[in-house]
C-alpha cells in the first residue's frame, strides 16, 4: 500500500489517515474534501500528507469515503469509475442498505466493502481527528461476499492492524438495529437539549444547576446535522419504529407517575438497571 | 467543629465524610445507616471513624442527611428533635418543597438548612465515595433566611472550603427547574436503556454494536431506583411537566421524518447545537 486517498478528512477519514500513516510511515496520504478550509487544515496538522482531487484516484491503492451517507450513495459510484482494478474502496457510513444498494449493479462493485466502524465523538472537522480512534472497537462489515477475496484482505489486515474486531452483518438486518443502539440515542439526546434549551428562554439561570448527568445524556446533542439528517432519511422507517417504541414507554412511564404507582416506577428502573452489566461489555 | 454524624453512609454521604475528614483531621466522623452492612463497609473503606446510632446525635456539630428523599422527610423532624441548640443539620436531596415543608413549624427549624449539591456519579453505596466529588460544583441552598445566622456560617465555610459555589433559591423555583436538568435527564436514560433492551430480547448481538455514544446516554439508567422514585414522587407535577414537552418533541421530531420534512430535521438539530456553549458553563 503507497497511496492512501482520504475522501472526507474530518473526525472518522482524518483519524483513520493518522492511524494508516503511523503504521505505515511509507505511505502517502491524499486528503479530498469539497470544503477547501478543511482540506488545509488537514494539512496543516499533518493529517493528511498531500491535497488531492476525486480525478487522481485511479492511481490509489485505497480509498476511503468518510464523508455524510447522502453524499456517499451520490459519490461512490463516481469513485468506483475512477479507481484502478487493484484498488479497494471502504466506506464508514452509518447506513448500509441505502449504501450498497447504490453500487450493486456496478461493474467495479468488487472493489468495495461497505463498513461501519462504530467509533466517534461528538466532535467532527479536522481538528478532531485523533490517533487510536479505533482501537478495541467493532467495525461492522456488510455483504462482504460481494468484494473480491484480495482486496477484503487488505482492507480486512488495515482494520486488525487499528485494533478493530470485525463482526459481518446483512445491510437490512445493519440498519435495524444501529437504529437502537445509535441512531435513537442521537434523537434522545437531541430532543432532550430541545425541552432544556426551549425552558431557558425564561429561565435564564437554570443551566447553573445542571450538573454532569445532563451533560452525559445531551452530550450528542452536539453532533454535526450535516452528518445526521440524511442518516435519518436513509434509514427513515427503522428510525421511525425506535422514536414510536421509545415514546410509547415515556408515555407509560408518565401515566405510571401520574397514577402515582411508584412501585411500577422503581420496578421500571431496577428492570432497567441490567443495562449496567449490558454496558461492560462495550469497549 | 468536632463529631459529624454522616446519616447515609453512601457515594453523596460517604464523599463529604471523606472531604469533611480531610480539611479537618480533628473531627471524629460517626457513620448511621439503616444497613449495617454499609456501615461495615463504610467503617473498613475509613469513610467513617465510628459507627453510631440515631439517638447519639445530640452530641454533634453538625449532622449531613444523606438518604433518599422519602426517608428524609419522615427522619428529619425526629434528628431535629434530638439535635442540641448549637448544631447544624443539613440535607442533600433532589427534592426541597417538600423537605422544607416537613420542618416549616419545627422549633429548631432554624438549626436546618436545605441544601442540593449538584454532584454524583451513577454509582452508589459506600464504595462509590470518593474524595474531591463536590469541587467546582453548584450548592443550591434553599430558604437560607430561615436557618439561624451562626449555623448557616458554619455549613457555608464548609461548602466554600470543599470547592462548591452557592446558589440561592426558593424550594418551588428549585423543584421546577432541577426537574429539567436532572430529573428528566435520568427518566430520558431509563426510557432507553428499556427500549434497547426489548429489543435485544429478541436480538442478542445487537450490544456488540454499541458505541460510546450510545454508553454515554444510557448512561444514567444505571442509578438507583430508591433513591429516585420518591424524588419523582415529591416532584411528581413538574417531573410529569417536563415529560410532556419532551414526548411533545421527540414526536414532533418524528412527524418530521415521516413527513420527511428533513429541512427541518437539519434545523431542529442545528438550533439545538446551541447546546455546546451552555454545556461549557457546566463543569
Amino acid at each position: 500500500m503507497n497511496k492512501v486517498y482520504i475522501i472526507g478528512v474530518g473526525l472518522i477519514g482524518g483519524s483513520l489517515a493518522i492511524d494508516i500513516k503511523k503504521l505505515n510511515k511509507e505511505v502517502v496520504i491524499y486528503g479530498v474534501d469539497k470544503s477547501e478550509s478543511h482540506l488545509n487544515e488537514a494539512l496543516s496538522l499533518g493529517v493528511i500528507d498531500k491535497k488531492a482531487n476525486l480525478k487522481d484516484i485511479k492511481e490509489a491503492d485505497l480509498v476511503v469515503v468518510a464523508i455524510p451517507v447522502d453524499a456517499t450513495v451520490k459519490l461512490l459510484p463516481e469513485i468506483l469509475d475512477l479507481v484502478s482494478d487493484d484498488t479497494i474502496v471502504f466506506d464508514v457510513g452509518s447506513t448500509k442498505v441505502a449504501i450498497c444498494n447504490a453500487v450493486k449493479e456496478h461493474p467495479k462493485r468488487r472493489n468495495f466493502l461497505a463498513a461501519h466502524p462504530i467509533a466517534g465523538t461528538e466532535f467532527s472537522g479536522p481538528s478532531a481527528a485523533h490517533v487510536g480512534l479505533y482501537k478495541d472497537k467493532t467495525n461492522i462489515i456488510c455483504e462482504v461476499e460481494e468484494t473480491a477475496f484480495k482486496l477484503q484482505e487488505k482492507a480486512l489486515k488495515l482494520f486488525s492492524d487499528i485494533g478493530m474486531r470485525i463482526r459481518y452483518m446483512k445491510p437490512i438486518a445493519h440498519d435495524k438495529h444501529i437504529a437502537y443502539v445509535s441512531h435513537l440515542s442521537h434523537i434522545s439526546s437531541f430532543m432532550l437539549g430541545k425541552t432544556v434549551i426551549e425552558k431557558e428562554k425564561n429561565e435564564r439561570d437554570i443551566f447553573d444547576m445542571a450538573g454532569s448527568g445532563f451533560e452525559s445524556t445531551v452530550r450528542l446533542a452536539k453532533s454535526s446535522p450535516e452528518m445526521w439528517t440524511p442518516i435519518f432519511e436513509q434509514n427513515k422507517n427503522n428510525v421511525v419504529e425506535t422514536l414510536d417504541e421509545y415514546i410509547q414507554n415515556l408515555k407509560h412511564f408518565k401515566s405510571l407517575i401520574e397514577d402515582e404507582k411508584f412501585d411500577l416506577v422503581n420496578k421500571e428502573m431496577k428492570d432497567t438497571n441490567r443495562i449496567k452489566k449490558i454496558l461492560k461489555g462495550i469497549k
